[in-house]
Protein backbone atom coordinates (compact mmCIF):
# COMPACT_ATOMS: atom_id res chain seq x y z
CA UNK A 1 0.00 0.00 0.00
CA UNK A 2 1.44 3.67 -1.09
CA UNK A 3 1.75 5.81 1.70
CA UNK A 4 -0.79 8.29 -0.45
CA UNK A 5 -3.21 5.29 -0.13
CA UNK A 6 -2.99 4.99 3.75
CA UNK A 7 -3.34 8.50 4.37
CA UNK A 8 -6.48 8.20 2.28
CA UNK A 9 -7.87 5.49 4.52
CA UNK A 10 -11.38 6.02 5.91
CA UNK A 11 -10.44 6.07 10.32
CA UNK A 12 -13.05 3.55 10.72
CA UNK A 13 -11.10 1.10 8.29
CA UNK A 14 -7.85 2.39 10.30
CA UNK A 15 -9.49 1.56 13.19
CA UNK A 16 -10.43 -1.84 12.09
CA UNK A 17 -6.79 -3.12 10.88
CA UNK A 18 -5.84 -6.26 13.20
CA UNK A 19 -2.34 -7.69 12.59
CA UNK A 20 -2.11 -11.43 12.70
CA UNK A 21 -0.42 -12.47 15.75
CA UNK A 22 1.25 -16.11 15.51
CA UNK A 23 0.26 -18.67 17.97
CA UNK A 24 1.45 -19.75 21.44
CA UNK A 25 2.75 -23.17 21.23
CA UNK A 26 0.47 -24.25 24.01
CA UNK A 27 -2.57 -23.29 20.80
CA UNK A 28 -1.35 -25.57 18.71
CA UNK A 29 -4.11 -28.38 18.63
CA UNK A 30 -6.77 -26.97 20.28
CA UNK A 31 -9.73 -25.69 18.15
CA UNK A 32 -8.56 -23.38 15.14
CA UNK A 33 -8.18 -19.69 17.39
CA UNK A 34 -6.75 -17.47 15.27
CA UNK A 35 -5.04 -14.61 17.38
CA UNK A 36 -4.45 -10.65 16.20
CA UNK A 37 -3.35 -7.30 17.40
CA UNK A 38 -5.65 -4.30 17.29
CA UNK A 39 -5.03 -0.71 18.64
CA UNK A 40 -7.79 1.55 19.80
CA UNK A 41 -8.48 4.47 17.42
CA UNK A 42 -7.32 8.01 18.59
CA UNK A 43 -10.40 9.62 15.91
CA UNK A 44 -12.95 7.01 18.16
CA UNK A 45 -11.95 7.93 21.43
CA UNK A 46 -14.44 8.17 23.88
CA UNK A 47 -14.66 9.84 27.98
CA UNK A 48 -12.59 6.78 28.80
CA UNK A 49 -11.46 4.78 25.79
CA UNK A 50 -12.76 3.80 23.13
CA UNK A 51 -16.31 4.53 21.68
CA UNK A 52 -17.70 0.82 22.51
CA UNK A 53 -19.34 0.66 18.85
CA UNK A 54 -15.81 0.50 17.32
CA UNK A 55 -15.02 -1.77 20.23
CA UNK A 56 -17.73 -4.26 18.92
CA UNK A 57 -16.72 -3.85 15.19
CA UNK A 58 -13.08 -5.02 16.09
CA UNK A 59 -14.96 -8.25 18.26
CA UNK A 60 -16.62 -8.86 14.94
CA UNK A 61 -13.42 -8.05 12.22
CA UNK A 62 -11.71 -11.05 14.12
CA UNK A 63 -14.01 -13.20 13.20
CA UNK A 64 -14.89 -12.01 9.56
CA UNK A 65 -11.06 -12.53 9.22
CA UNK A 66 -10.76 -15.58 10.24
CA UNK A 67 -9.80 -18.04 7.46
CA UNK A 68 -12.41 -20.78 8.28
CA UNK A 69 -15.47 -18.49 8.98
CA UNK A 70 -18.99 -19.55 6.99
CA UNK A 71 -21.44 -17.17 5.91
CA UNK A 72 -22.33 -14.04 7.32
CA UNK A 73 -23.05 -12.47 10.59
CA UNK A 74 -26.66 -13.21 12.25
CA UNK A 75 -26.29 -11.65 15.71
CA UNK A 76 -23.35 -10.62 17.58
CA UNK A 77 -23.38 -10.18 21.61
CA UNK A 78 -20.42 -7.97 23.15
CA UNK A 79 -20.02 -7.71 26.71
CA UNK A 80 -18.10 -4.74 28.17
CA UNK A 81 -16.06 -5.94 30.50
CA UNK A 82 -13.75 -3.11 31.35
CA UNK A 83 -12.91 0.59 30.18
CA UNK A 84 -9.84 0.02 27.21
CA UNK A 85 -6.86 1.43 27.60
CA UNK A 86 -5.69 3.52 24.84
CA UNK A 87 -3.32 1.40 22.94
CA UNK A 88 -2.82 -2.00 22.11
CA UNK A 89 -4.97 -5.41 22.43
CA UNK A 90 -5.21 -8.71 21.75
CA UNK A 91 -8.17 -10.27 20.46
CA UNK A 92 -8.60 -14.28 19.64
CA UNK A 93 -11.67 -15.50 17.83
CA UNK A 94 -12.36 -19.17 18.12
CA UNK A 95 -15.18 -20.86 16.29
CA UNK A 96 -16.64 -23.19 19.07
CA UNK A 97 -19.01 -25.22 16.75
CA UNK A 98 -19.55 -25.32 13.00
CA UNK A 99 -22.73 -26.65 11.59
CA UNK A 100 -23.81 -27.28 7.76
CA UNK A 101 -25.41 -23.71 7.70
CA UNK A 102 -24.51 -21.68 10.91
CA UNK A 103 -21.08 -21.35 13.07
CA UNK A 104 -20.87 -20.28 16.65
CA UNK A 105 -17.84 -18.17 17.97
CA UNK A 106 -16.25 -16.69 21.34
CA UNK A 107 -14.22 -13.87 20.96
CA UNK A 108 -12.08 -12.81 23.50
CA UNK A 109 -10.56 -9.48 23.79
CA UNK A 110 -7.38 -8.86 26.53
CA UNK A 111 -4.90 -6.34 27.64
CA UNK A 112 -1.36 -6.37 29.65
CA UNK A 113 -2.19 -4.55 33.01
CA UNK A 114 0.42 -2.59 34.47
CA UNK A 115 1.26 -5.90 36.77
CA UNK A 116 2.37 -7.25 33.46
CA UNK A 117 -0.82 -9.50 34.00
CA UNK A 118 -3.23 -10.18 30.77
CA UNK A 119 -6.85 -9.50 31.93
CA UNK A 120 -10.43 -10.05 30.02
CA UNK A 121 -11.23 -6.24 28.79
CA UNK A 122 -14.26 -8.01 26.16
CA UNK A 123 -15.94 -10.75 25.64
CA UNK A 124 -18.06 -11.59 22.68
CA UNK A 125 -20.00 -14.61 20.71
CA UNK A 126 -21.34 -14.55 17.35
CA UNK A 127 -23.18 -16.82 15.03
CA UNK A 128 -22.53 -16.54 11.22
CA UNK A 129 -24.60 -18.37 8.73
CA UNK A 130 -24.71 -18.98 5.12
CA UNK A 131 -28.59 -17.91 4.62
CA UNK A 132 -30.84 -19.18 2.09
CA UNK A 133 -33.66 -16.66 0.01
CA UNK A 134 -36.72 -17.17 1.99
CA UNK A 135 -39.90 -16.22 2.55
CA UNK A 136 -39.42 -12.81 4.41
CA UNK A 137 -41.24 -9.54 5.72
CA UNK A 138 -39.84 -6.38 7.73
CA UNK A 139 -42.86 -6.05 10.02
CA UNK A 140 -41.45 -3.37 12.13
CA UNK A 141 -42.85 0.09 11.18
CA UNK A 142 -40.44 2.76 10.33
CA UNK A 143 -41.32 6.35 11.25
CA UNK A 144 -42.02 9.14 9.10
CA UNK A 145 -39.40 11.71 9.35
CA UNK A 146 -38.17 14.57 7.18
CA UNK A 147 -35.28 13.79 4.88
CA UNK A 148 -31.67 13.63 6.45
CA UNK A 149 -31.19 16.77 4.01
CA UNK A 150 -33.94 18.95 5.69
CA UNK A 151 -32.47 18.68 9.11
CA UNK A 152 -29.43 20.49 10.58
CA UNK A 153 -26.32 18.89 11.96
CA UNK A 154 -27.00 19.84 15.19
CA UNK A 155 -23.51 22.03 16.58
CA UNK A 156 -22.80 19.84 19.51
CA UNK A 157 -20.22 19.93 22.30
CA UNK A 158 -17.19 18.41 20.98
CA UNK A 159 -16.57 16.71 24.27
CA UNK A 160 -15.42 13.52 22.40
CA UNK A 161 -13.46 12.70 19.69
CA UNK A 162 -15.86 9.84 17.99
CA UNK A 163 -18.90 12.16 17.90
CA UNK A 164 -17.43 14.02 14.84
CA UNK A 165 -16.63 10.39 13.13
CA UNK A 166 -20.57 10.43 12.37
CA UNK A 167 -23.34 12.43 11.01
CA UNK A 168 -25.88 12.43 12.98
CA UNK A 169 -29.46 14.20 12.59
CA UNK A 170 -31.92 14.36 14.99
CA UNK A 171 -35.14 14.11 14.10
CA UNK A 172 -37.04 13.29 17.99
CA UNK A 173 -35.34 13.14 20.87
CA UNK A 174 -32.09 15.01 20.96
CA UNK A 175 -29.64 15.22 23.87
CA UNK A 176 -31.00 17.44 26.52
CA UNK A 177 -30.35 21.29 26.23
CA UNK A 178 -31.13 22.19 29.66
CA UNK A 179 -30.02 19.76 32.16
CA UNK A 180 -32.66 20.36 34.51
CA UNK A 181 -33.47 17.00 36.09
CA UNK A 182 -37.35 17.11 34.13
CA UNK A 183 -38.25 14.15 33.06
CA UNK A 184 -39.25 12.90 29.70
CA UNK A 185 -39.57 9.48 27.30
CA UNK A 186 -36.71 7.70 26.43
CA UNK A 187 -37.30 7.64 22.43
CA UNK A 188 -34.82 9.05 20.00
CA UNK A 189 -35.13 9.06 16.27
CA UNK A 190 -31.90 10.25 13.91
CA UNK A 191 -30.65 9.55 10.76
CA UNK A 192 -26.77 8.55 11.15
CA UNK A 193 -23.73 7.42 8.84
CA UNK A 194 -20.30 7.72 8.76
CA UNK A 195 -18.49 10.66 8.65
CA UNK A 196 -16.34 10.72 6.00
CA UNK A 197 -19.08 9.03 4.07
CA UNK A 198 -18.17 4.58 3.91
CA UNK A 199 -20.06 2.28 2.44
CA UNK A 200 -22.32 0.56 4.43
CA UNK A 201 -20.80 -3.48 5.57
CA UNK A 202 -21.48 -5.55 8.29
CA UNK A 203 -18.77 -3.88 10.86
CA UNK A 204 -19.85 -0.25 10.47
CA UNK A 205 -23.39 -1.00 11.11
CA UNK A 206 -22.43 -2.96 13.97
CA UNK A 207 -20.74 0.42 15.47
CA UNK A 208 -24.04 2.39 14.42
CA UNK A 209 -26.13 0.21 16.45
CA UNK A 210 -24.08 2.15 19.44
CA UNK A 211 -24.14 5.53 18.57
CA UNK A 212 -27.64 6.65 20.25
CA UNK A 213 -26.57 8.54 23.52
CA UNK A 214 -27.09 7.27 26.84
CA UNK A 215 -30.99 7.00 27.06
CA UNK A 216 -31.14 7.88 31.04
CA UNK A 217 -29.81 11.22 29.87
CA UNK A 218 -32.48 11.89 27.79
CA UNK A 219 -35.18 10.07 30.14
CA UNK A 220 -33.97 12.39 33.40
CA UNK A 221 -32.26 15.58 31.78
CA UNK A 222 -29.51 14.43 33.89
CA UNK A 223 -26.00 13.66 32.92
CA UNK A 224 -25.19 10.61 35.17
CA UNK A 225 -22.21 7.86 34.95
CA UNK A 226 -23.25 5.06 32.77
CA UNK A 227 -21.35 2.79 30.91
CA UNK A 228 -22.77 -0.46 28.16
CA UNK A 229 -22.18 -3.60 30.18
CA UNK A 230 -23.75 -5.60 27.14
CA UNK A 231 -25.10 -4.98 23.72
CA UNK A 232 -26.57 -7.76 21.17
CA UNK A 233 -27.00 -7.06 17.92
CA UNK A 234 -29.59 -8.86 15.05
CA UNK A 235 -28.18 -8.66 11.79
CA UNK A 236 -31.79 -8.80 9.34
CA UNK A 237 -29.85 -8.07 5.81
CA UNK A 238 -27.35 -9.79 3.55
CA UNK A 239 -24.04 -8.18 1.93
CA UNK A 240 -26.64 -6.91 -0.87
CA UNK A 241 -28.95 -5.11 1.15
CA UNK A 242 -26.07 -3.16 2.97
CA UNK A 243 -24.40 -2.73 -0.70
CA UNK A 244 -27.83 -1.09 -1.40
CA UNK A 245 -27.76 1.17 1.39
CA UNK A 246 -24.14 2.46 0.01
CA UNK A 247 -22.92 5.54 2.06
CA UNK A 248 -26.63 6.88 2.67
CA UNK A 249 -28.20 7.16 6.09
CA UNK A 250 -29.35 5.43 8.45
CA UNK A 251 -32.42 5.81 10.43
CA UNK A 252 -32.35 5.01 14.01
CA UNK A 253 -34.44 4.65 16.79
CA UNK A 254 -33.88 4.02 20.50
CA UNK A 255 -35.74 3.86 23.92
CA UNK A 256 -35.80 1.95 26.72
CA UNK A 257 -38.29 -0.08 28.84
CA UNK A 258 -36.99 -0.52 32.34
CA UNK A 259 -34.50 1.73 34.64
CA UNK A 260 -33.76 -0.63 37.63
CA UNK A 261 -31.34 -0.16 40.20
CA UNK A 262 -28.28 0.64 38.39
CA UNK A 263 -29.41 -0.83 34.92
CA UNK A 264 -31.92 0.17 32.40
CA UNK A 265 -32.21 -1.37 28.88
CA UNK A 266 -32.31 0.23 24.77
CA UNK A 267 -33.87 -1.43 22.40
CA UNK A 268 -32.83 0.24 19.01
CA UNK A 269 -34.16 -0.34 15.12
CA UNK A 270 -31.58 0.99 12.17
CA UNK A 271 -33.60 0.94 9.03
CA UNK A 272 -31.95 1.59 5.53
CA UNK A 273 -33.02 5.33 4.11
CA UNK A 274 -35.34 3.01 1.33
CA UNK A 275 -36.89 1.52 4.31
CA UNK A 276 -35.28 -1.91 4.83
CA UNK A 277 -34.59 -3.01 8.40
CA UNK A 278 -31.16 -3.52 8.74
CA UNK A 279 -30.50 -4.31 12.46
CA UNK A 280 -32.44 -4.79 15.57
CA UNK A 281 -30.35 -3.95 18.88
CA UNK A 282 -30.40 -4.51 22.37
CA UNK A 283 -28.15 -3.58 25.54
CA UNK A 284 -27.44 -3.15 29.43
CA UNK A 285 -26.49 0.03 30.26
CA UNK A 286 -24.91 0.44 33.99
CA UNK A 287 -25.80 3.58 35.25
CA UNK A 288 -25.30 5.54 38.75
CA UNK A 289 -27.48 7.67 41.19
CA UNK B 1 -32.50 -35.69 51.52
CA UNK B 2 -34.79 -38.10 52.40
CA UNK B 3 -36.92 -40.09 49.42
CA UNK B 4 -39.99 -38.41 50.14
CA UNK B 5 -38.41 -35.22 50.18
CA UNK B 6 -36.78 -36.12 46.62
CA UNK B 7 -40.24 -37.41 45.08
CA UNK B 8 -41.60 -33.80 46.69
CA UNK B 9 -39.02 -31.84 44.47
CA UNK B 10 -40.04 -29.62 41.62
CA UNK B 11 -39.42 -31.36 38.06
CA UNK B 12 -37.78 -28.05 37.51
CA UNK B 13 -35.81 -28.08 40.00
CA UNK B 14 -34.56 -31.79 39.33
CA UNK B 15 -33.42 -30.83 36.27
CA UNK B 16 -31.39 -27.71 37.39
CA UNK B 17 -29.48 -30.20 39.55
CA UNK B 18 -25.85 -29.94 38.49
CA UNK B 19 -23.16 -32.40 39.94
CA UNK B 20 -20.00 -30.85 40.70
CA UNK B 21 -17.42 -32.20 38.76
CA UNK B 22 -13.37 -32.49 39.65
CA UNK B 23 -11.16 -30.38 37.34
CA UNK B 24 -9.22 -32.06 34.83
CA UNK B 25 -4.97 -31.33 35.86
CA UNK B 26 -4.70 -29.13 32.62
CA UNK B 27 -7.27 -26.83 34.33
CA UNK B 28 -5.10 -26.48 37.48
CA UNK B 29 -3.78 -23.12 37.53
CA UNK B 30 -6.40 -21.48 34.77
CA UNK B 31 -8.64 -19.33 35.62
CA UNK B 32 -11.28 -20.69 37.90
CA UNK B 33 -13.76 -22.55 36.12
CA UNK B 34 -16.13 -24.54 37.69
CA UNK B 35 -16.78 -28.06 35.77
CA UNK B 36 -20.67 -30.17 36.54
CA UNK B 37 -22.77 -32.43 35.12
CA UNK B 38 -26.12 -32.22 33.97
CA UNK B 39 -28.52 -33.87 32.54
CA UNK B 40 -31.77 -33.08 30.16
CA UNK B 41 -34.74 -34.01 32.38
CA UNK B 42 -37.95 -35.93 30.26
CA UNK B 43 -40.15 -33.83 31.85
CA UNK B 44 -39.18 -30.85 29.85
CA UNK B 45 -38.25 -32.97 26.25
CA UNK B 46 -38.95 -30.61 23.60
CA UNK B 47 -39.39 -32.50 19.69
CA UNK B 48 -35.54 -32.82 19.25
CA UNK B 49 -33.68 -32.44 22.88
CA UNK B 50 -35.07 -30.13 25.18
CA UNK B 51 -36.79 -27.30 25.81
CA UNK B 52 -34.09 -24.85 25.32
CA UNK B 53 -35.54 -22.32 28.34
CA UNK B 54 -34.40 -25.15 30.59
CA UNK B 55 -31.32 -25.38 29.04
CA UNK B 56 -30.11 -21.77 29.08
CA UNK B 57 -31.84 -21.95 33.59
CA UNK B 58 -28.87 -24.81 33.48
CA UNK B 59 -26.16 -22.46 31.92
CA UNK B 60 -27.57 -19.26 34.08
CA UNK B 61 -27.48 -22.32 37.48
CA UNK B 62 -23.53 -23.12 36.30
CA UNK B 63 -23.03 -19.12 36.89
CA UNK B 64 -25.57 -18.94 40.27
CA UNK B 65 -23.73 -22.35 42.21
CA UNK B 66 -19.83 -20.69 41.05
CA UNK B 67 -18.33 -19.96 44.68
CA UNK B 68 -16.94 -16.80 43.63
CA UNK B 69 -20.34 -15.46 41.75
CA UNK B 70 -20.82 -11.76 42.94
CA UNK B 71 -24.32 -10.67 42.93
CA UNK B 72 -27.58 -11.45 40.80
CA UNK B 73 -27.80 -11.88 37.26
CA UNK B 74 -27.93 -8.77 35.18
CA UNK B 75 -27.58 -10.38 31.56
CA UNK B 76 -27.31 -13.73 30.10
CA UNK B 77 -27.01 -14.80 26.34
CA UNK B 78 -27.34 -17.93 25.33
CA UNK B 79 -26.36 -19.85 22.09
CA UNK B 80 -27.54 -22.62 20.96
CA UNK B 81 -24.83 -24.26 18.86
CA UNK B 82 -26.53 -28.00 18.50
CA UNK B 83 -29.34 -29.79 19.53
CA UNK B 84 -28.48 -31.12 22.98
CA UNK B 85 -28.51 -35.15 22.88
CA UNK B 86 -30.97 -36.21 25.88
CA UNK B 87 -28.59 -37.62 28.45
CA UNK B 88 -25.78 -36.10 30.40
CA UNK B 89 -23.44 -33.05 29.34
CA UNK B 90 -20.73 -30.98 31.07
CA UNK B 91 -21.06 -27.67 31.78
CA UNK B 92 -18.33 -24.91 32.97
CA UNK B 93 -18.61 -21.89 33.87
CA UNK B 94 -15.59 -19.15 34.32
CA UNK B 95 -15.40 -15.68 35.52
CA UNK B 96 -13.70 -13.18 32.87
CA UNK B 97 -13.33 -10.72 34.66
CA UNK B 98 -14.00 -9.67 38.56
CA UNK B 99 -14.84 -5.96 38.71
CA UNK B 100 -16.25 -4.14 41.95
CA UNK B 101 -19.61 -4.52 41.23
CA UNK B 102 -19.99 -6.55 38.10
CA UNK B 103 -19.12 -9.71 37.40
CA UNK B 104 -18.42 -11.31 33.43
CA UNK B 105 -18.74 -15.13 32.79
CA UNK B 106 -18.50 -17.69 29.97
CA UNK B 107 -20.56 -20.89 30.37
CA UNK B 108 -19.42 -23.71 27.87
CA UNK B 109 -21.90 -26.82 27.70
CA UNK B 110 -20.25 -30.07 25.83
CA UNK B 111 -21.43 -33.48 24.90
CA UNK B 112 -19.40 -36.54 23.91
CA UNK B 113 -20.59 -37.62 20.31
CA UNK B 114 -21.14 -40.97 19.04
CA UNK B 115 -17.47 -40.13 17.84
CA UNK B 116 -15.99 -39.78 21.52
CA UNK B 117 -15.04 -35.73 20.99
CA UNK B 118 -16.55 -33.22 22.97
CA UNK B 119 -18.20 -30.66 20.83
CA UNK B 120 -19.68 -27.44 22.34
CA UNK B 121 -23.19 -27.90 22.53
CA UNK B 122 -24.08 -24.34 23.86
CA UNK B 123 -22.20 -20.97 24.76
CA UNK B 124 -23.58 -18.20 26.93
CA UNK B 125 -22.28 -14.89 28.35
CA UNK B 126 -23.66 -13.66 31.44
CA UNK B 127 -23.00 -10.78 33.75
CA UNK B 128 -23.83 -10.69 37.20
CA UNK B 129 -23.85 -7.37 39.73
CA UNK B 130 -24.65 -6.34 42.73
CA UNK B 131 -27.03 -3.79 42.40
CA UNK B 132 -27.31 -0.64 44.67
CA UNK B 133 -30.66 0.98 44.84
CA UNK B 134 -31.24 3.83 42.77
CA UNK B 135 -33.86 5.99 40.71
CA UNK B 136 -35.69 3.46 38.84
CA UNK B 137 -38.44 3.82 36.18
CA UNK B 138 -40.71 0.93 34.47
CA UNK B 139 -41.33 2.42 31.18
CA UNK B 140 -42.66 -0.43 29.39
CA UNK B 141 -46.35 -0.35 29.29
CA UNK B 142 -47.92 -3.54 30.55
CA UNK B 143 -51.18 -4.60 28.26
CA UNK B 144 -54.63 -4.55 29.87
CA UNK B 145 -55.78 -7.90 29.71
CA UNK B 146 -58.03 -10.12 31.67
CA UNK B 147 -57.00 -11.80 34.79
CA UNK B 148 -55.66 -15.06 34.30
CA UNK B 149 -58.39 -17.16 36.26
CA UNK B 150 -60.61 -15.69 34.02
CA UNK B 151 -59.02 -17.54 30.71
CA UNK B 152 -59.50 -20.87 30.91
CA UNK B 153 -56.52 -23.22 29.99
CA UNK B 154 -56.14 -24.02 26.69
CA UNK B 155 -56.83 -28.45 25.76
CA UNK B 156 -53.46 -28.51 23.51
CA UNK B 157 -52.05 -31.38 21.55
CA UNK B 158 -49.19 -32.85 23.78
CA UNK B 159 -46.73 -33.17 21.21
CA UNK B 160 -44.23 -31.99 23.43
CA UNK B 161 -43.66 -32.79 27.17
CA UNK B 162 -42.52 -29.51 28.11
CA UNK B 163 -45.68 -27.58 27.44
CA UNK B 164 -46.83 -29.94 30.31
CA UNK B 165 -44.84 -28.22 32.84
CA UNK B 166 -46.29 -24.67 31.94
CA UNK B 167 -49.94 -23.07 33.05
CA UNK B 168 -50.01 -21.29 29.91
CA UNK B 169 -53.45 -18.93 29.07
CA UNK B 170 -53.48 -17.06 26.04
CA UNK B 171 -55.02 -13.29 26.05
CA UNK B 172 -54.15 -12.65 22.38
CA UNK B 173 -52.54 -14.65 19.56
CA UNK B 174 -53.00 -18.41 20.53
CA UNK B 175 -51.55 -20.78 18.79
CA UNK B 176 -53.20 -20.82 15.09
CA UNK B 177 -56.17 -23.43 15.09
CA UNK B 178 -56.12 -23.43 11.45
CA UNK B 179 -52.33 -24.23 9.50
CA UNK B 180 -53.80 -22.01 6.39
CA UNK B 181 -50.84 -20.16 5.59
CA UNK B 182 -53.05 -16.69 6.45
CA UNK B 183 -50.61 -14.22 7.35
CA UNK B 184 -51.20 -12.06 10.63
CA UNK B 185 -49.27 -10.30 12.87
CA UNK B 186 -46.69 -12.03 15.04
CA UNK B 187 -48.42 -10.71 18.66
CA UNK B 188 -48.96 -13.37 21.54
CA UNK B 189 -50.00 -11.90 25.13
CA UNK B 190 -50.09 -15.01 27.81
CA UNK B 191 -50.37 -15.18 30.96
CA UNK B 192 -47.65 -18.15 32.34
CA UNK B 193 -46.40 -19.89 35.63
CA UNK B 194 -44.74 -23.48 36.20
CA UNK B 195 -46.84 -26.16 36.59
CA UNK B 196 -46.91 -27.55 39.41
CA UNK B 197 -46.77 -23.58 40.66
CA UNK B 198 -43.04 -22.87 42.02
CA UNK B 199 -42.15 -19.89 43.43
CA UNK B 200 -40.06 -17.49 40.80
CA UNK B 201 -36.32 -17.32 40.77
CA UNK B 202 -33.89 -16.44 38.62
CA UNK B 203 -34.03 -19.76 37.27
CA UNK B 204 -36.94 -20.23 36.96
CA UNK B 205 -37.67 -16.72 35.31
CA UNK B 206 -34.68 -17.37 32.52
CA UNK B 207 -36.76 -20.59 31.38
CA UNK B 208 -40.34 -18.79 30.67
CA UNK B 209 -38.39 -16.29 28.20
CA UNK B 210 -38.21 -19.06 26.10
CA UNK B 211 -41.69 -20.22 26.00
CA UNK B 212 -43.32 -18.55 23.71
CA UNK B 213 -44.63 -20.92 20.19
CA UNK B 214 -42.66 -19.72 17.27
CA UNK B 215 -43.49 -16.24 15.98
CA UNK B 216 -42.82 -17.39 12.53
CA UNK B 217 -45.96 -20.08 13.18
CA UNK B 218 -48.25 -17.23 14.29
CA UNK B 219 -47.20 -14.86 11.56
CA UNK B 220 -47.96 -17.42 8.55
CA UNK B 221 -49.54 -19.96 10.01
CA UNK B 222 -47.31 -22.46 8.60
CA UNK B 223 -46.12 -24.80 11.19
CA UNK B 224 -42.04 -24.72 9.63
CA UNK B 225 -39.22 -26.18 11.17
CA UNK B 226 -37.41 -23.65 13.53
CA UNK B 227 -34.69 -23.29 16.01
CA UNK B 228 -33.59 -20.73 18.14
CA UNK B 229 -30.20 -19.87 18.09
CA UNK B 230 -29.60 -17.29 20.42
CA UNK B 231 -30.70 -15.40 23.32
CA UNK B 232 -30.72 -12.72 25.36
CA UNK B 233 -32.40 -11.76 28.98
CA UNK B 234 -32.35 -8.60 30.62
CA UNK B 235 -32.89 -8.97 34.51
CA UNK B 236 -34.74 -6.00 35.68
CA UNK B 237 -35.60 -6.99 39.31
CA UNK B 238 -33.92 -8.33 42.11
CA UNK B 239 -34.38 -11.23 44.52
CA UNK B 240 -37.10 -9.27 46.58
CA UNK B 241 -39.12 -8.03 43.44
CA UNK B 242 -38.97 -11.98 42.47
CA UNK B 243 -39.68 -13.17 45.72
CA UNK B 244 -42.70 -11.26 45.51
CA UNK B 245 -43.92 -12.65 42.65
CA UNK B 246 -43.93 -15.97 44.49
CA UNK B 247 -46.63 -18.70 42.84
CA UNK B 248 -48.08 -15.91 40.78
CA UNK B 249 -48.60 -15.65 37.10
CA UNK B 250 -46.57 -13.77 35.07
CA UNK B 251 -47.91 -11.57 31.71
CA UNK B 252 -45.85 -12.32 28.62
CA UNK B 253 -45.83 -10.57 25.56
CA UNK B 254 -43.82 -11.19 22.64
CA UNK B 255 -43.34 -10.36 18.76
CA UNK B 256 -41.05 -9.97 15.71
CA UNK B 257 -39.34 -7.13 13.94
CA UNK B 258 -37.95 -8.83 10.71
CA UNK B 259 -38.46 -12.37 9.13
CA UNK B 260 -34.84 -12.35 6.51
CA UNK B 261 -33.78 -15.07 4.69
CA UNK B 262 -33.90 -18.25 7.15
CA UNK B 263 -34.01 -16.22 10.79
CA UNK B 264 -36.25 -13.71 12.38
CA UNK B 265 -36.02 -11.91 15.70
CA UNK B 266 -38.29 -12.13 19.01
CA UNK B 267 -38.37 -9.58 21.77
CA UNK B 268 -40.99 -9.79 25.02
CA UNK B 269 -41.56 -8.67 27.93
CA UNK B 270 -42.47 -10.72 31.32
CA UNK B 271 -44.60 -8.57 33.87
CA UNK B 272 -45.44 -10.39 37.60
CA UNK B 273 -49.23 -9.95 37.99
CA UNK B 274 -49.37 -7.40 40.20
CA UNK B 275 -47.47 -5.14 37.02
CA UNK B 276 -43.46 -4.72 37.77
CA UNK B 277 -41.67 -5.62 34.32
CA UNK B 278 -39.09 -8.54 35.89
CA UNK B 279 -37.51 -9.05 32.04
CA UNK B 280 -37.15 -8.05 28.90
CA UNK B 281 -35.66 -10.52 26.45
CA UNK B 282 -34.75 -11.20 23.05
CA UNK B 283 -33.77 -14.13 20.17
CA UNK B 284 -33.25 -14.84 16.97
CA UNK B 285 -34.18 -18.21 15.55
CA UNK B 286 -33.50 -20.04 12.70
CA UNK B 287 -36.75 -20.87 10.41
CA UNK B 288 -36.54 -23.07 7.43
CA UNK B 289 -38.95 -21.79 4.02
Amino acid sequence: MTAKKLLMQHPFDEALALTPRPAGAHEHGAAAACHYFGRTHPAYANMVGPFGGVTAAQALQAVLRHPQRLGDPVSLTVNYAAALADGEFSIEARPLRTNRSTQHWLVLLTQTGADGVDATVLSATAVTAARRRTWSADDAVMPVVPAPQSIARPVIAKRVKWIERYDMRPCAGPMPSHWDGSEADSLTQLWMRDDPPRPLDYLSLTALADVFYPRVWRRRALMTPVGTVSMTVYYHAGADELAASGEGYLLGQARSQSFFNGFFDQSAELWSEAGQLLATTHQIVYYKE
